[in-house]
């Protein structure tokens, strides 16, 4: 593990002092995170803007919110963006791996990060950065615990859905069982767990015919080693449609699963491993990159038939080094 | 909530005695569970019986999991079904609603029954029925405690299987903190959470075609509050086609879905429910029963044109009740 992924050696610490901090100041404090924001970006600023506001204090919750988590939060808790902070004002960045994917208001006077992207360049007066949390959310929650905050179950809900959306509702590996004990005691403050992971998996009716569309080019390789398939080209592009390969990568006795997706600049490439196939050296030699069980690459001026020839040399190549073929 | 289904008030203790009796009996110990068995049947009898023979017993497995689950046993853990049991043999039957239900070995002699269904008739010399706790296998851990065992990864993780597969993946109403507590106890005795999850998801590569034919019917109907779908006449019977209904349940603004599925003696339909909409009032119109939020029933001797008739008139008619339409 490099220095940017070792666990924040002055967690507890530090984090008592943004509590000690948000306690005192007096001016507004506003609260952002990243552009396009999935749970957990969501999910942890909502819930410390709920529990800045049961502190008495002047917070200020900056998000948009996608579709699909819309129904967290009530019309009279957004506010506007800004362009400039006023004197006096405090920014907390919650999620946000760079300052410069924090939108909302810009990140300039008094900042303090959060965050558990281990590539956090540590910016801002006050950073906490750990990435041994599986979530932003779960930094929250000690953070809203140091507050003294009464939990109620309108800040334990947006904490919690950071918390199983960064987890992929407690199935990957940053699972820990410290994760699981939060996800108790939050659920304990009154949370309707089988509500939210039911509104959590709502999706538009137009995705049902679209998926339906993808599973028709669904195609296997090198003896079910590979599952592959990919949007239609006539198919419009959705939201959602980045759960398409989530979708395929259950087929047994696969390694790999890729999904290609056909859009104005090329061909993206989403692709998932298991088994000691590297998602990522599949990636790196199509030139792009991301993690040993998911990576992803775009194959610029390519149309869907030479990206999937180079995915099957690439995928080829990997399954040789891995012993498979 | 009726007697049935209360919380077994002496729990602790006479799981406690479950305990001490498992460890004083001398014979062979037989561990069965219900016939068409899930990821809660084959966990908790799969986790006793490594439990048992941790201690030194003369433990025997009588059980055949399904296809998807088969990976959790080695080959020569399973023993085979027996007739009648010897004299001083002990029977436990674990998750087994009913006697009749019990496979593996009789219902004979000395019977220990542990199981969470509310309308388990309480058989056997001394049962254990918690209809409180969410899995058979939440009751197995409490008694792998009770019998001293050490926790090792092979007996935590098919105890995790059943606790995970009875709640939908920490989904369902029945995840409580108390269940995402012991989760977190199972996975700190180095279960690989991350693979089991995959591995319990895989699919037979047949199942990603079907599952396309299976979408292409999706239908919306009174204004999309109803979603139904349908196994083609043509498509193969498939021993996942039962999860199609969870397939299509999150169709946004839906608040009933309805698979059907033609069988030879009629077209069977699952229903599930959200939104103060009764699942069970909708199946009890058709001849069925259930729960409130999942319920069932077979219209016998239809096709499915006269199938979905019937099904969109009992829809309406509960859409009615609760005020939709």
């Amino acid at each position: 593990m490099d220095a940017l992924n070792q666990p924040e050696p002055r967690y507890f610490e530090k984090m008592r002092l943004v509590a000690e901090v948000l306690k005192a100041v007096e001016g507004p404090i506003y609260v952002v995170t990243h552009v396009d924001p999935d749970g957990d970006a969501i999910g942890s600023s909502l819930g410390l803007y709920r529990a800045l506001k049961a502190l008495g204090k002047d917070a200020r919750w900056v998000a948009t919110p996608p579709r699909f988590l819309r129904f967290l939060a009530k019309e009279e808790e957004y506010a506007d963006p800004v362009d400039t902070l006023p004197p006096g004002a405090t920014l907390v960045v919650l999620d946000a791996a760079e300052p410069s994917r924090a939108v909302g208001a810009p990140v300039e006077g008094f900042v303090i990060n959060i965050d558990h992207h281990g590539t956090n360049p540590r910016f801002g007066q006050i950073s906490v950065v750990d990435p041994s949390k599986a979530a932003t959310a779960q930094m929250v929650k000690d953070l809203i615990d140091l507050l003294g905050v009464e939990w109620t179950p309108e800040i334990a809900t947006p904490v919690l859905t950071g918390l199983i959306t960064d987890t992929g509702n407690f199935r990957f590996a940053n699972t820990t069982p410290e994760v699981l004990r939060v996800a108790a005691e939050l659920v304990g403050y009154g949370v309707k767990l089988a509500e939210l992971t039911d509104r959590l998996q709502w999706r538009p009716p137009s995705y049902y015919k679209l998926m339906g569309k993808v599973l028709s080019t669904v195609e296997f390789h090198f003896g079910g080693l590979l599952v592959t398939a990919h949007l239609p080209e006539e198919a419009q592009a959705e939201e959602d449609s980045d759960d398409f390969v989530g979708l395929i990568r259950y087929a047994e006795g696969s390694v790999v699963a890729v999904f290609l997706r056909p859009k104005e600049e090329g061909v993206k490439v989403s692709i998932r491993s298991r088994g000691g196939v590297s998602a990522q050296n599949i990636a790196l030699r199509l030139g792009g990159g991301g993690h040993v069980p998911a990576a992803g690459a775009t194959l610029k001026g390519m149309d869907l038939e030479a990206a999937y020839e180079k995915v099957l040399e690439a995928v080829q190549e990997e399954l040789r080094r891995a012993g498979y073929l």
